[in-house]
């Protein structure tokens, strides 16, 4: 239970600098979750049974199942694309793609794109390029038609639509948290202002001390129902409670510190500035104007509060739709989603400074702004992360975009971006000099 | 906690002839569950929040929330419509029919059909004569575009997939269960036929003592995952595992007797002889063919078996669909889906003669075949049937099919027949008699 939970947790509080040591894993073809058999049969046999009471669904490799299954192991909420058109993706595919070589970070050989999916343990990868697909492929467990976890993409969504509030005036960035809910007064984060929420710079006390069961991390994730409660539980009955528990410890505004909590009082932000419930914020200014091919879902909570840190699920091509929206711009299929001036903001990016005494060492020069990561590169490259390999990667000067769906059998995405931040630089700076060559 | 099991072990245990004592009750009007504010707010406030951890769920009024949001509370499946186009529903809508009266089951008084919507807490209703849609409401929790769980309804659509394969000789109805399902040797459906189950005339023992924590209801709930778990469970983990431990009580084919684990055998059934995950099934059988105009889903077991007795949530408007293509016999736009013997085996029936041992005072002449009520009245009409007054119900002589969702206070049927049945015997007589009257 106590390795389950682990698990569990480091899928949930995200990507952290803190080195892990990798292990001795199956690669990701003998790893396959089809090949394997998971859940095939009726009913599935005992050794390839997946099921959340036990811990298993976040075991690995069971988690390359589970990842393209979430809605069969949590309850969830629908995020409505309505009954309107979908909007097309034109498509001008290449096959050149594949053969793109570069050298992993921290390595001295060689390796090509084609390589660094499997080394990924991609589940799913497309590649947009002046706003066309060329490039789409499927592995695993998951289809076009199937729907996986984003993980803490979660938190890009939800922190584009907390700076297009900004924009619009419905929520102060220099406002303390409790102006708006006074549920936090007294919480750490009371006087955190709704910017440094925004930009994870509070200075929260939350303990990520795994081997303590009273840590935080604990205690938030059984308020959350991300894992099984304890007989006899009588801690928070939601996320939010649970957060009007948080401590303070230092001063706000000194750094940055990645810490899912901030998140989820940033939804509950935005569903008390705009009296609508979060999935219908996502729906009615993402989802629907996005012409997105299917409903999203997001997992819930036992107060019916989507996990807004790392909840969401969708198709790769509705991820594609999103993360290729902000590349042109915020605007999509001749629709303005976003305001310019909100993706410009978020492109922008935040204090290096504050970001670097984090000490991601994958990520120099990085900073963190509106729950996106900012590269701060000559491409003025930004991106959504997710634990496990989930990425919306936005390249503007080479106007690509790129989208992954993952299941990689270590939460912390240090180990993934040695074979993923230089191959969509090799990508991008190869889709830069290479004029379009149809397949 | 006895009383909320109980709520929802009634729930799933379906229509029984047993009556229960009418409570009083908040009428339709004065629990309507939007106007009640359940679960409005971020979050909503303890006395407008609803849980299924503490079985406020299923308690009245609640419970008019919750059939309008059932994937909030429990893990699901989807059951996919594909990418396919939606078959249109031609409208002709009358309002004539609002003033169509009729005498209630054991009444003296005239109500009208829009007083019997009210008297039923009807959430959402639909009429099709003649293949195109005349009436369509929708109240308190349910819009056109949500979903509502069918509870018991679901066993129809399962009954009409097994007719099938019976009539594909996939599936025999004659063998006994064990020849499929060698796992049930030793249980009660062991030497049961698929007739039996079909049918529901199988002699199991299956005690529904609410009082005795170890009858059979409770430990079927339990594996089922229906209700939470005690700390320290260690009775079968899943639906089928309990279905196993079924024990035989007298002989099978002597009588109907209406226990849902047959439904639970029948999916199993079901999934053996085709290879695949029930939702599968139902997708590329009735969802696609169907044209359904948005996905499914159904609640799953911690094996991810869907509840075959009664998980499956859907649009009124597709059930509608599923509804009509019965009344056409099997065909809907333009496309045969369920073979035209096989909707004729379903409406003509099994025996009145085992059916009226089970008493039940509201259905006179009735039978049960395929997991379909059958009615043998002078117009052939047969019902598909939910707890809390879901219903498909099917008038072939007035070409007339009727689809409810409702969230009435108690479960069994016997308390919305009343002002059920003869109110669409009354539209069906009506529509007979009536040449079309558009709006």
């Amino acid at each position: 239970m106590r390795m389950t939970c682990a698990l569990l947790l480091t899928a949930w509080v995200a990507s952290s600098a803190v080195a892990q040591t990798p292990a001795s894993f199956a690669d990701a073809a003998s790893s396959d979750p089809v090949a394997m058999g998971w859940m095939v049969g009726a009913p599935p046999p005992s050794q390839r049974l997946i099921r959340f009471d036990d811990g298993s669904f976040l075991k690995f490799p069971q988690l390359r199942w589970s990842f393209s299954h979430w809605r069969e192991l949590y309850p969830t909420v629908e995020v409505a694309r309505g009954d309107g058109p979908v909007s097309p993706l034109p498509r001008s595919e290449r096959t050149d793609l594949d053969a793109v070589t570069f050298v992993p970070l921290g390595g001295t050989q060689l390796m090509t794109w084609e390589q660094s999916l499997s080394a990924n343990y991609t589940d799913g990868i497309l590649v947009m390029h002046r706003g066309r697909v060329v490039y789409e492929r499927y592995f695993g467990a998951l289809r076009p038609e199937g729907m996986h976890i984003a993980h803490s993409v979660t938190k890009s969504f939800a922190g584009t639509i907390a700076a297009m509030l900004v924009a619009e005036g419905k929520l102060d960035p220099e406002a303390p948290v409790s102006r708006y809910l006074p549920e936090l007064e007294h919480s750490g984060f009371g006087d955190a202002t709704v910017r440094q929420v925004l930009d994870m710079t509070t200075g929260i006390k939350y303990s990520e001390k795994y081997a303590d069961p009273d840590a935080d991390v604990w205690r938030f994730a059984r308020s959350a129902s991300l894992v099984p409660r304890p007989a006899g539980y009588t801690g928070p009955a939601t996320a939010y409670e649970f957060l009007a528990t948080v401590a303070k410890e230092g001063e706000h505004g000194q750094a940055f510190v990645y810490k899912s909590p901030n998140t989820e009082v940033l939804g509950w932000l935005i569903r008390r500035v705009t009296g609508q419930r979060f999935e219908q914020v996502l729906s009615d200014r993402l989802w629907r104007p996005l012409g997105m091919e299917h409903d999203g879902y997001m997992q819930v909570d036992t107060s019916g509060a989507p996990l807004v840190s790392g909840g969401l699920n969708l198709r790769l091509r509705d991820l594609a739709r999103f993360c290729d929206m902000m590349r042109q711009g915020g605007r999509f299929n001749g629709r303005q989603v976003v305001p310019a001036a909100v993706v410009a903001d978020i492109a922008g990016g935040a204090s290096p400074e504050d970001f670097v005494k984090a000490g991601y060492k994958t990520l120099p020069g990085w900073s963190y702004h509106n729950q996106w990561w900012v590269s701060h590169n000559d491409d003025g490259a930004y991106s959504a992360r997710g634990v496990y390999g989930q990425a919306c990667y936005v390249d503007p000067k080479a106007e690509m975009s790129i989208v992954r769906f993952a299941s990689f059998p270590i939460a912390t995405n240090a180990h993934l971006d040695p074979t993923s931040l230089p191959a969509y630089q090799a990508l991008a700076d190869y889709l830069k000099a290479h004029e379009h060559q149809a397949r």
